[in-house]
C-alpha cells in the first residue's frame, strides 16, 4: 500500500498535529470550518523522516504525490505554477508538530520566473508590484533555498539605488527593479554557478527540501536540546496559494489574539497594516494600527473577522493568535494557533472560559502551567524594564532585589538597619555572615551552588540570591568586583534576580507578587480536585504564615538547624560545641532551649489545627563554626594586637575545626549520627518542642507536632532515636500535666533507607523523602561540585535530560521511593508518606509523587500556589 | 505435657548442644559410648530462658525436676548429698551452647557442711583434706553465689596464719582450717546478714540460680557482643558427681589435645598432675608434667587414655580438647570438646583426617576458617615473641614491619636506598610521599581512615600500614612523636602489624608467609567444589604474578591511578592537569602513553591466557596535585628565597589545585565524568591498553583485556564512553593489522546503577561491583569520616553488627546487588557479573556473591587463597 504523505488542506483535521505539523493541522482545521483560507496542501512530517531515510532525498513517491497535489491545486485556482498569463503564486512553510523557531520559515511569491512575472504584471495592472514580488522570491529563495547571504542581495540594490541617484526603495521603478533582478541572477550564477531555477516545479521541490534541511541546522538542534524536542518528529512542509495585501487601500494584513494574551482581558488584541505584506508588520517600517481601528477602515471585513475570532476560540476552546490577509476586500486567513500569554493571562483566561461554559474547572486547572505561574508569587523584575544584565550565576534563591553593592556583613547589618537597600557581595558566605544577610535585600556570591550555605539560608528566608557567579571577581581588599572590563565598587547600585540568576547594573523596575482573584478562584478549584495535600517547608514564624496564605496544610519540613544560625543563638550554639564534656554542653544546651521553644510556639501557633513536621538537627557541627581560614587570619591579627584571651579562645576553636574536618561533610557525622553521638543535643530540642506544645495546648489551641529524625538509613537508628524521643516527650508531658497526640517519623534521603523502608516503618509513623540528598547519593553526585564541575556539562550533551536536583529522577532516584513506599506500606498500610525535598514544588516532580501514592509533597511557602495546582493537574492527568 | 527442664547424662546425645550446652551435651555423649563420666545431669538452656521469663525465679516444675535428678544420681552413687557419714559431693558448672568465658564457671565440693565434713573426713581418712575442700567450698560459694570478693577471704586465712606465724597454706592443719571455716562463716554472715546456707539442696539452687543469673553479668554480655552471639540462647547448668585427683599418689588431673594444636601434629598434645586437682594445674604453682610421662607413671592408665583419645576423636570425627582426672587408680572424663586450633594447625589436621578416611574433602573444607587462614598468608609477628604495643591504630593494611622511624619521605628513599630499613610516620601522606612509601618497610600514620591514601597505596603495594593512630602526636619539626608520656624520636625501631593495627616499640621477630603443601592440597579441593571464580584486584606485574601463584584466575581489577602516582609519571599526570587547553593536556597524555603501554604490557604478560579487568582513570584529578597547605608553604618559601620561576609554577599550581576543590570529593568530578568532560585522558589509555595487548599477540601471546568503566550511573555514561573505547581499540587494531577479542563493562558502584542496571546493561559486556563505594553511597558514610567519627560507636552500641566496609550489608547494599543482578540479566542473561571492592576477599561477603549468582570475586592478591576457600564453603554450605 502506498503511504500518503501528501494531504490537501480539505483532507487534513486538527488532531493530525504529528503528521501535519500545527501549522498545517490548524489550516486544515479552519478549511474544515468553512473560513475563508487560500487553498494548498501539507507535505508530511513523515514524508521528511523519509527524506532523511533515503540519505537526504526526495522519493520518487513523494515526488509524485507533491505534483499529483498541486496539480488539483493548480485546477482549484484555476491558474497554473509559472503561467505566463496568470501564474499561480504560492508561499512554501515549514511547521513541525510542536512550534518551533529556528528552522527555515516562509518562501513566499513562489512560481515567479522571467515569464510569470509579466502575467503577474499585467493580470495585477502594476508592473513595479510583480517585479518587485519577483526580486524578493529570488532574495528569499537565494537564500533560504541557495545559502547565499543576505547582505549581497542588498548591495545590488545598493548600486542600483546608487546609480539612480535615490536612497528609498520606494523610490525604484518596475524598470530598476528589472535591472536589481538581473544584477540578483548574475548573483546567483556567481555564487552556486548555476542559473536561477526557472522551472517553478523545480523551485517548488528545492523549497521542500530546504524546509526539510532546516530541521537539523544548527539552530533548530539547540531549540530542541533546550527545550527538550525529540529529534525524531520531523517538519512538515506547507505549500499555499499566495495571496496578496499589498494589491492597494482595500487589501492590507494584520495578526491579532483573540484576548489580550498580556492581562487576559477579553478583548481581540492586534495591529494591522493597508496595503501591507506580513513581513511589513514585523519588519516595523510604518507603524501598525490597533486591530480596533479596522472597524472604521473596512466596517464589513472588520465584523467578518470579529466573527471569525469568536468562532474560532469556540471551536478550539482557547484563545487564538491569528494571521490573516485582506485581498481586494476579502478576508483571508493564514494561520491560527493557541496563543502564548503570560502567566497573568493564562490564569485569567482559563477562569474566564469557565463562567462563559466555554471549558470545564478540569480543563482550567489543565489550561495553566504550574511552571509558569512561579512568576505571580515572587517580587520580580517588571518586564517591560529595559535592564542591563552584566553577568549570570545559578537562580539559587528566587525573587528579585536591588542594593548598594557591600562586601562587608558588619557593614551591610550597619547600612540595612539605617534603613538603606544594600546587597551583599561576597566569595561565599559563612554563619558569621548571617546578620548580613538579614538586612540585605538579597545575596549574590561567586562560589558555591544551589545547596551552598548562602543559596539554603536565603531561601529559608525568602531573599533572592544568585551563587556561583564565577563570572565576578571579587577583590575584598579594594572593595570591587570586576566583571569583564567592568568594575562595580562598593555602592554601586546592582539588581539580582534570583529567579534566573541574572546580575544587572543599577536600580530597576519590580513588581510585587499579588495572588488575584482569579488565581485564588483556579486554586479552590484544584484543591477540589487534587488527592495530594500541600505543606510547606518554613523555619519561622513568618514563613509558616505566609505559607498558610498560600495555602499550605501544614508544615512539612521545619528545620532546626536555621534556628541555630541566627545572630543571638550562634554564640551560644558554639559555646555547646566547643564543649569538652557532656555536662558541659548540656549547660549550653539549657541556654538554648528558651529560644528553641519560642521558635516552635511561634511555628505551633501559627499553624495551629495543622500539623507541623520539626526535623532534628542535621547539619554537620562545623557548620556552626567560622571555617579555618577565616580563624587563622583573625588568630594573626590577634597575635600581633597581643589579645591574649581572644586569641586562646580562637586558637581552641581553630582547633575544634580541625578536629571536625571532614574528607566529605555531606557524608559524615551529621543527621542523626549527630542525635546518636550526642543525644543531650536531641533531647534538648525534643524538650523545648514539647514545652511549646504544651504551652499552646493550655491556652487551648490544638497543636499537632510531627518530630523528625533526619538521615536515617538502618533501623536501629530510628529505633534507638524514637526511644529518646518518646522519653523525652513523657517527662514533659507528666511535668505539664498536658495530654497531646503526636508522631514520629523519619527523612528517606539515604538510598538504604530505600531499600530497607520495612525494616524502618516498624519504627516510623511517617516518612518524608528528602529528596535532596537522596538525590546526591543515588546518584552519587554532591550537588555543589555537580552543578559546579559536570552538570551542566551532563545536560548540554543530553546525558541527563534534566537536572535531577530540580527535576525528579523517575528511573533511578523515584524507583527508589516507590520501593520504599510499597515496603513501607507492607509493613504499616496507614504510613504516611511526604516529600519534602525541593522536587515538592517541581510539577512534573509532584505528579510523580502522586503517581506512587504520597500523601503530601511540601515545598517552600511560595511554591504552594504551584504544587496545589500541579497536585490537581497530576490528579487530573493520571485518572 | 510437662516440659523436661532436666536431663541425666544418660538421657542427653551430642545433638543436644543448643537445649544442653556444650559441656552436658559432651558428657551425655560420652555417657552414651561407655566412656567413664561420673554421673550427673544437666538443667537446661530452656530452663535458664524459664528463669527469666519467670522474673529471675526458679518454677516449681524445674525445682521438682532438679530434686528428682539429683534423687537419682544419689541412687546411682549410693551416696546422700549432706550425709553425715559419706555424703555425695557435686561441681556445678555453666555451660551454654557456645564456649563462652565471662559465665559464672565451677563451683566444685558442693554438698559439704558442719556435718557433711565429717563423713568426708572419715571416708577418705583425710581429715585436712576435708576441712580445706569445705573451706575452699564456702570460699567459691561466697565469692560467685554470694558476691562476697575474694580479697576477704584470703584476709581470713592471713589472719590465721599470722597466728600460727607460718607463711604457707600449706603449713595450715586440719585445725586450722577449721578455724578458718569458723572466720568464712562470719564472714558470710556478716557479708550477707544470713547464715552460710547448711541445707545443700540450698546450696544447689542457689548454685543453679547463680549460673543462669551469669548469663545476664557484665563481661558475658560484652562477650556475646564482641562475638555476635545472640542474647536468647541461655546456658545450661551441669551436676555432676565430684570425683578427686588430690587423694593420693594413685590419682591425679590433666588436660589434652588428641592433636597438637599448634602444628597439627598427629600426637596426643597434654600435660598432667599426679595428686591434685584441676584448678592446680591452672594455677600454675606446680609445673604439671608433659602427658607422655603419664606412660611411665601409671601404664595402664595411659594406655585406657590413650584408648579414649582415639575413640573420641574417631567418634567426633574431629580433634578433642579433654580433661580428665584419676581418683586412686580410676580414670575419669570430665570433658571432651573441638579443640581450638591455630590456622595452620586447622589445616593440617583437617587434610590428615581426611587421608585417615575419617573425613570427607568437602567436610575437611568447612573445617577450615577462612578468616583464621589470612594470617598464614602475610608476613606476620612471631606470636611466641614479648612485644611492647604502645599504639593502636587501624589495621589498613595487612602484614608487619620493623624499622627506623623517619618523618620525611625523601630520607625514608635515600635511606631504603642504602638497605637500611625505615618506618615512614606521617601525619598523612599524599602522592608526593610515594618515593618514600616505596622504600619503607611500612607506613604509619596519625590520621585518615582505611581509604586514606597512605592505606590504599599501602595495600596496593602489599606493605603494611596503620592509619588513623591519632594516640600517637607527631612534631615533624623536632622529628619525633609522643604517646603517652612516651617520645619516640627519628631513628628509633619500631614495628608496625597491619593486620591489628598494633604499634610497637623495637624490633621483633617475624614469620614469613608460606603455603604449606597440606593448604595447597586443601585449595585444590576447594577448587574443585567452588563455582565462583576468583580473580585478584592487582596494580603491578609483580602483583599479578603473586596472585597467579595464590591460584588468581584472572584480574578483576587493575587500577590505572597508581600507575599515575609512579615517582617518575607524577610531573608528566601533573603536567597534563596543569594543561589550559585540550591540545596541551593531550601532549602531556602523549608522553604517559609510553609509560601506560609498558605497564599494561607487563600485567597481560603476568595473566597470560587469563582475563586482565583495566579500569579507567577513577580519582580526582586533585589527588595527583600537591595539597594547597603544602603548596602555600612552598610559595613563602620560593618568595623568600627570591626564586620566581618555580615561584610562578608553585602559584599557578595553587590556583589549580583551588579551582579543583570540591566540598564532597567522593560524589565529585572523577570516575567516568572525567573520561566524559577529559576524552582524550581515556582515550589515551585505551590506545596504551590496546597497543599493549597487540604487542603481546604479536609474539604469540593470548591476552584477554576487559576495559572498565567506573563510576557509572546512568546508561549515557556508558554508552558514550563504550563508543569512545571501541572507536580507539579499533584504530589500533587497525594500525597493528591485529585481532583480537575484548569486553566493555563497568563498575556498579553507585545506588542508581543498581536501581537502572537494566538499563546499563544494554551497554556492557559484564559488571563489576564496587562495593567500597557502593557501600559509602548506599549508607550515605564516607568511609574515612565514618570509621574516624561515629562507626565506631555505632558497632559498640550494636546499632550495626558488622563494619559494613568490611563484612558486605547483605539488607542494604546486598539487596542493591541483589536487584542489579536480576535486572541486568533479564536484560542480557550472559551478563558476566563479579565483585571487586575489598569484600570480594571476606568470607561472609564471598558467599553472599555466591548466593545472588556472581560469577567471580576479586580480591588483593594475598586474600585470593581465603576467596578460593570461602567460595567452596559457600557452594557446600548452599547447596
Amino acid at each position: 500500500m502506498t503511504k500518503k504523505f501528501v494531504y490537501s488542506f480539505k483532507e487534513g483535521k486538527a488532531d493530525m498535529r504529528s503528521l501535519l505539523g500545527g501549522k498545517g493541522a490548524n489550516l486544515a482545521e479552519m478549511v474544515h470550518i468553512g473560513l475563508p483560507v487560500p487553498m494548498g496542501f501539507t507535505v508530511t512530517t513523515e514524508a521528511c523522516l523519509n527524506y532523511y531515510e533515503e540519505g537526504e532525498k526526495i522519493s520518487d513517491e513523494i515526488l509524485e504525490q507533491i505534483f499529483k497535489a498541486l496539480d488539483e491545486l493548480e485546477k482549484e485556482n484555476g491558474k497554473k505554477l509559472g503561467d505566463p498569463q496568470n501564474p499561480l503564486l504560492v508561499s512554501v512553510r515549514s511547521g513541525a508538530a510542536i512550534s518551533m523557531p529556528g528552522m527555515m520559515d516562509t518562501i513566499l511569491n513562489l512560481g515567479l520566473n522571467d515569464e510569470s512575472v509579466k502575467g503577474l504584471a499585467s493580470v495585477t495592472a502594476n508592473e513595479r508590484f510583480a517585479y518587485d514580488s519577483y526580486r524578493r522570491f529570488i532574495q528569499m529563495f537565494g537564500n533560504v533555498v541557495l545559502g547565499i547571504e543576505h547582505d549581497k542581495f542588498e548591495a545590488k540594490i545598493d548600486s542600483v539605488k546608487a546609480k539612480r541617484n535615490v536612497t528609498q526603495d520606494t523610490e525604484l521603478t518596475a524598470a530598476d527593479w528589472q535591472e536589481v533582478i538581473k544584477l540578483y541572477k548574475e548573483l546567483v550564477k556567481e555564487e552556486t554557478g548555476k542559473d536561477f531555477p526557472q522551472d517553478p516545479k523545480e523551485q517548488l521541490l528545492m523549497a521542500v527540501e530546504a524546509v526539510f534541511k532546516s530541521w537539523n541546522n544548527q539552530r533548530a538542534k539547540v531549540y530542541r536540546r533546550i527545550n527538550k524536542i525529540p529529534d525524531t518528529l520531523g517538519t512538515a512542509v506547507n505549500v499555499q496559494t499566495m495571496v496578496f495585501g499589498n494589491k492597494g487601500d482595500d487589501s492590507g494584513t494584520g495578526v491579532a489574539f483573540t484576548r489580550n494574551p498580556s492581562t487576559g482581558e477579553k478583548k481581540v488584541y492586534g495591529e494591522f497594516l493597508m496595503n501591507a505584506q506580513g513581513e511589513d508588520v514585523v519588519a516595523g517600517i510604518r507603524t501598525p494600527k490597533n486591530i480596533a481601528e479596522l472597524e472604521n477602515v473596512m466596517p464589513e471585513v472588520y465584523e467578518q473577522f470579529a466573527g471569525v475570532c469568536k468562532l474560532l476560540e469556540n471551536h478550539y476552546r482557547d484563545m487564538q493568535d491569528i494571521e490573516f490577509t485582506i485581498e481586494n476586500g476579502k478576508l483571508f486567513m493564514l494561520q491560527t494557533r493557541n496563543g502564548k500569554r503570560t502567566a497573568q493571562a493564562a490564569v485569567k483566561i482559563a477562569v474566564d472560559m469557565v463562567k462563559e461554559g466555554l471549558i470545564t474547572k478540569e480543563e482550567a486547572i489543565l489550561r495553566v502551567s504550574p511552571d509558569q505561574v512561579v512568576s505571580l508569587l515572587h517580587r520580580r523584575i517588571d518586564p517591560a524594564a529595559k535592564v542591563e544584565v552584566i553577568a549570570k550565576g545559578l537562580p539559587a534563591s528566587p525573587g528579585a532585589g536591588s542594593g548598594h553593592v557591600i562586601f562587608d556583613p558588619d557593614e551591610a547589618e550597619e547600612l540595612g538597619n539605617q534603613g538603606q537597600k544594600v546587597i551583599l557581595v561576597r566569595t561565599e558566605t559563612t554563619p558569621d555572615d548571617i546578620h548580613g544577610i538579614v538586612m540585605a535585600q538579597g545575596v549574590l556570591t561567586s562560589r558555591g551552588g544551589m545547596t551552598s550555605h548562602a543559596a539554603v539560608v536565603a531561601r529559608g528566608m525568602g531573599k533572592p540570591a544568585v551563587c556561583g557567579c564565577d563570572a565576578i571577581k571579587i577583590d575584598p581588599e579594594k572593595e570591587e568586583f570586576q566583571v569583564g572590563n567592568l568594575t562595580v565598587k562598593k555602592g554601586d547600585m546592582i539588581s539580582i534576580d534570583g529567579a534566573t540568576g541574572q546580575v544587572i547594573l543599577g536600580d530597576v523596575p519590580m513588581i510585587d507578587p499579588v495572588l488575584s482573584d482569579e488565581f485564588k478562584e483556579l486554586l479552590g478549584w484544584a484543591d477540589e480536585v487534587r488527592r495530594l495535600s500541600v505543606r510547606a517547608n518554613a523555619d519561622t514564624p513568618n514563613d509558616a504564615r505566609v505559607a498558610r496564605e498560600f495555602g499550605a496544610e501544614g508544615i512539612g519540613l521545619c528545620r532546626t538547624e536555621h534556628m541555630f544560625m541566627a545572630v543571638d543563638r550562634l554564640p551560644v550554639v558554639q559555646e555547646m560545641i566547643m564543649s569538652d564534656t557532656k555536662e558541659e554542653r548540656e549547660k549550653a544546651l539549657e541556654k538554648l532551649l528558651p529560644f528553641q521553644q519560642e521558635d516552635f510556639e511561634g511555628i505551633l501557633e501559627a499553624m495551629e489545627g495543622l500539623p507541623v513536621t520539626i526535623r532534628l538537627l542535621d547539619p554537620p557541627l562545623h557548620e556552626f563554626l567560622p571555617n579555618a581560614e577565616e580563624l587563622i587570619t583573625e588568630i594573626a591579627e590577634l597575635k600581633a594586637a597581643g589579645n591574649t584571651d581572644e586569641l586562646e579562645k580562637k586558637q581552641s576553636m581553630l582547633k575544634k575545626v580541625r578536629s571536625l574536618h571532614e574528607f566529605n561533610p555531606m557524608l559524615g557525622l551529621r543527621g542523626c549520627r549527630l542525635g546518636i553521638l550526642y543525644p543531650e543535643i536531641y533531647a534538648m530540642q525534643v524538650r523545648a518542642i514539647f514545652k511549646a506544645a504544651c504551652k499552646l495546648t493550655k491556652r487551648g489551641l490544638k497543636v499537632e507536632p510531627e518530630v523528625e529524625i533526619p538521615l536515617v538509613g538502618h533501623e536501629n537508628e530510628l529505633k534507638i532515636m524514637r526511644d529518646l524521643v518518646e522519653e523525652t516527650a513523657a517527662a514533659v508531658l507528666k511535668e505539664e500535666g498536658v495530654k497531646l497526640d503526636y508522631k514520629i517519623g523519619t527523612m528517606i534521603e539515604i538510598p538504604r533507607a530505600c531499600v530497607t523502608a520495612g525494616e524502618i516503618a516498624k519504627h516510623a509513623d511517617f516518612f518524608s523523602f528528602g529528596t535532596n540528598d537522596l538525590t546526591q547519593t543515588t546518584f552519587g553526585f554532591s550537588r555543589d561540585d555537580a552543578e559546579a564541575k559536570f552538570l551542566p556539562h551532563y545536560i548540554n550533551e543530553k546525558i541527563l535530560i534534566d537536572d535531577p536536583f530540580i527535576v525528579l529522577d523517575r528511573n533511578g532516584v523515584g524507583s527508589l521511593m516507590k520501593m520504599a513506599v510499597k515496603s513501607g506500606r507492607e509493613v504499616k498500610n496507614d504510613l504516611m508518606v511526604g516529600i519534602c525535598g525541593e522536587h515538592g514544588g517541581e510539577p512534573s516532580s509532584v505528579e510523580f509523587c502522586h503517581m506512587i501514592g504520597l500523601n503530601y509533597v511540601s515545598c517552600s511557602p511560595y511554591r504552594v500556589p504551584v504544587a496545589r495546582l500541579a497536585a490537581a493537574q497530576a490528579q487530573l492527568k493520571n485518572k
